[in-house]
């Protein structure tokens, strides 16, 4: 695998992912990326927190301003181990950053549902990377809490 | 000024909002409100904090979460000076809150551009509560920032 790569970064995400799981959280993770370096890393708190807005995005977006000390993400990519929900996508809107990348689809609450319009005009998005990974985390891990498929 | 009224309670969010304007943030205030009490206040903190996340609304969900204890404010009602962007309303959503209450609308940057059904379907919403003092301090606020006269 390519040091630098989308595949690269993307597995970085999907670690965050596996940490997200193995504390009993929907397994959504995230790395936000700026000049071949990894400035935040973060994996959905919700239930620790209990903090509804504590998605992996929201909180690699805030470690990462305050990382740069900036209230923008220019020159920046996110990568997302799951489709971003309208919350997470109007954040990475306000953030104005380069790239999203996200892995897998979320039909239900993804913000594609309302179109690539929500995002900032300057963002680039890609999706699909180790998108079956991506989902496996998932499934597995509705399959184990609630015996279902979906997520 | 009848206590418990929508008015009253959006003039809190208003002395929010004003708090926002005296430390040079866009001055936009909301509070939550639950069994007729307080149990959040926020204002914009954008500048402050170099987070673009930190919105009025973002910090009086977390904050009333926390002072819950649970990830859903079921029950609750927001009063907010400016009709929420995105990333609130996809919180909002998350919140399963009972009514959002907007003061003045922001027709470039309001969620209403995609519509009701981007918040929970049991959210009640109204807006228009004090709407001309919700948007003086705005326009006074980048009147004296911009000289203009839109936000």
């Amino acid at each position: 695998m390519e040091l630098h790569s989308d595949e690269y970064f993307m597995r970085q995400a999907l670690r965050e992912a596996f940490k997200a799981r193995d504390t009993g959280e929907v397994p959504v993770g995230a790395v936000i990326v700026s000049q071949n370096q990894i400035i935040a890393r973060a994996y959905n708190q919700v239930e620790r927190l209990q903090d509804a807005t504590a998605h992996a995005e929201m909180i690699a977006v805030t470690s990462a301003m305050s990382y740069l000390g900036t209230k923008y993400l220019r020159g920046c990519t996110l990568y997302v181990t799951l489709e971003p929900c309208l919350m997470c996508a109007g954040a990475l809107s306000w953030s104005q950053l380069d790239r999203i990348v996200y892995g897998t689809e979320d039909p239900k609450k993804g913000f594609m549902r309302y179109g690539k319009e929500t995002l900032h005009p300057k963002t680039k998005l890609e999706f699909g990377i180790l998108a079956n990974d991506c989902a496996k985390v998932l499934l597995d891990f509705f399959k184990s809490k609630r015996g279902v498929k979906q997520f």
